[in-house]
């Protein structure tokens, strides 16, 4: 058996590279493992600055880090890009656009993706926030509106290009919201000549009974005050019962808009489906205290995929902090079991929370204590940074929001994507590609 | 007649904001006219350096500066996002996309675009790089092959997918095969485990005798040379007979290669048929001494779209330096009009040619002096510092410069756009729409 293992280098595959997928992978990089991490973008991508992306303060590569180049001088880690369809777990292998990957073991960490509760149709109209081509739609989408207020001539369909919503009061809401605010009052406001992108209407909308709700009620409390400030109007405890192209409907009321954009809510990537794995609503795998599944050993599920309680018995919320925890752990873990050594089960070491509103406040809730205003938002800076993958990226993004906070402007005002004419034949294509769908 | 043009302000339309149209925007800032300036994008993009983002050197951001922005402070300009289909000169109106935008005078800076002399089923296989989505799109493309290799098990295939063809033996195609030919040979080369980057072929292809006809011979052989020893196969005296999804044809010769890119010509915007004004073979509208049209004094013609010789009767070449002169003298003819004043014929003063090979080594030709090698690129980088526009662009540029001379990594490697399922979608999608085209 020992001379069985020498023999071999067991193979551990990785699907995903966001939080939890690079952090196992960077903690298996140079063990005595055949690595193989699958994903389907070359890059990995900072999520929690993604707004600002779709805010135009930095570029797509400023928050994204190629993976090859990650692990370049880790020779054990090998990088596949590819689109995981399926998991063999009889055969253990994970099947990619034709390819059969075998593994020893497996970790899935193939995060969330947006969802809407029952209204898949939502998405057309209400855009969500997960991937780089997701925020350079919404720049695309939010510049675009107030290009087409300069140039319309009827008042209703202008007020409607300048209302914006943003359904979903956390993180990302709030955060987007923020950046919308000020993006139309400061970075557009003396740009335009028919219209006045001041006028702008932001309006958050959060079903529950407060932003931020995995924070302090006095957090809470205060970004709410921070958006109002900033020109949001924070509409909580609505619930959206209708989304369409025009707006959205919260029960009786209606607010026009032709910009609508959803933070609302996750649900799991479908790997509980190729597992055939027990899941919560949301679809995320509840795995046992070691994160693995159970009955499976071999296999690690963690992040945004992972239904696991805390201490308290609350669900691990789908943070960046957790993702990477677990993924070093189960890390740890492989490298232990093929030792012949257990571990003790997974904890949680939550160092705190943060969210931003705006250019100078922000709220912080670290180890007890709460802290908001701009001291927070020094934090908030600091952590983006300090967290932020590559000292490129970090040197780019400081350089970035200096200018950003000294010049109020916005670098990366770009429209990018189809435009006019090219638009038109986009949805010649579509609305073809659909009627071929009925005729098949 | 003098009251008259006191009690209206004359309006100037200028179609296109890139560097011809953007100079007559600034000089007429400020100056007692109407200024409307349209352009299809919401930023004006400095194409010298479009390369580099199809190389993954820059983000777009970093070459693009928002229009609006540029003129915020200039009231007398306003910024029309739209695509401009006709112009009807009998009623002194630009059309674009159903609007009706008077003028006084005209100026029609709409540029050039991609030519493929009498084979435009080649744009498919063969994409150019005129606009930022083409310069992602490249970047998609060169990424992507070096991605498919490493997964193919076909050593033919993976010979083609490692084969990458430059068409055009400018400054653009030289320019482009030089930063591939660096890209494979430093950025990626450890970055793979089955394929080994270096070994990647670069061939830049060239009908004329040789490359960077516009230079001195002796500047071309040391270009050649240069780009030779970055391990860039130079063929001139080739031309192009077939160019298909698997490579192209050289008369008998076949090069096969996944990745065919044209450099090799462009030809002007269609303004010339929507003025039915007479043409050269690429579609150049031939202007009065003043650059304006032959009958029509108020409408003049700049940069990419004009035809005219220079003192040797040679034609001005499509380059920015003569756009943005243009761009200035008809300003500065519209201002003497408008007062009664006449204006000297237009006169290019050419300041000189700069190109460059890779990250050390370039080429110049000012006021009759001829440098290459380390100097030559020095002053390569100063110059297409101090062109560009804005100084956040500048100190990113800068900044992104100097990170990639010292480490030699890139830090825009992207995937961005539709990767695996969704590209079979859109592979549907356009297959549908040319059916559908067939069928209609």
């Amino acid at each position: 058996m020992v001379a069985n293992v020498a023999m071999r280098t067991s193979r551990v595959v990785i699907v995903g590279a966001g939080f939890g997928g690079l952090s196992a992978a960077r903690s298996l990089a140079g063990a005595p493992f055949d690595v193989v991490l699958i994903d389907r973008y070359n890059y990995h991508l900072f999520q929690p600055l993604l707004y600002q992306v779709a805010t135009a303060a930095l570029s797509p590569a400023d928050i994204a880090s190629p993976i090859r180049t990650v692990f370049h001088r880790h020779h054990n880690v090998s990088v596949v890009l590819a689109n995981v369809s399926a998991i063999d777990a009889g055969r253990n292998e994970v099947i990619a656009e034709g390819r059969r990957i075998p593994f020893d073991y497996l970790v899935v960490a193939s995060g969330a993706q947006q969802a809407y509760f029952g209204h898949p149709d939502w998405a057309r109209d209400a855009p969500g926030l997960k991937t780089i081509d997701d925020a350079t739609y919404l720049r695309r989408r939010i510049l675009l509106a107030f290009e087409k207020a300069e140039n319309e001539p009827d008042p209703d369909e202008r007020r409607r290009l300048l209302n914006f919503v943003v359904v979903g009061g956390g993180a990302t809401g709030v955060e987007l919201a923020g950046a919308i605010a000020e993006l139309a009052k400061y970075a557009l406001a003396s740009d335009f000549r028919t219209i006045n992108p001041r006028s702008a209407q932001i309006v958050l909308v959060e079903a529950g009974p407060r932003v931020l709700s995995q924070f302090d009620p006095s957090l809470s409390r205060y970004a709410q005050r921070a958006l109002e400030q900033l020109g949001v109007e924070v509409r909580v405890g609505a619930a959206v019962t209708v989304c369409d192209e025009a707006g959205i409907s919260l029960g009786g009321e209606r607010i026009e808009s032709r910009t609508v954009m959803w933070a609302a809510g996750v649900e799991a990537s479908p790997a509980g489906q190729w597992l055939g794995a027990q899941t919560d609503r949301a679809g995320r795998i509840k795995v046992e205290p070691d994160l693995s599944l159970p009955g499976l050993p071999h296999i690690f599920v963690i992040g945004d995929m992972a239904f696991r309680l805390d201490g308290k018995g609350r669900p691990l919320p789908g943070v960046a902090p957790v993702a990477k925890q677990q993924g070093a752990y189960v890390a740890h873990a492989i490298a232990a079991r093929t030792a012949g050594r257990s571990v003790p089960p997974f904890r949680y070491r939550d160092y705190g929370m943060l969210a931003t509103i705006g250019r100078r406040r922000a709220v912080a809730e670290i180890g007890g204590f709460k802290i908001s205003g701009f001291a927070a938002w020094l934090l908030w800076c600091f952590a983006h940074i300090y967290f932020l993958i590559g000292y490129r990226n970090r040197l780019i993004v400081m350089m970035n929001w200096a200018w950003n906070f000294v010049t109020f402007q916005r670098g990366a005002r770009l429209i990018t994507g189809m435009v006019g004419a090219q638009m038109k034949d986009l949805k010649q294509e579509v609305a073809c590609s659909h009627s071929k769908r009925e005729v098949v």
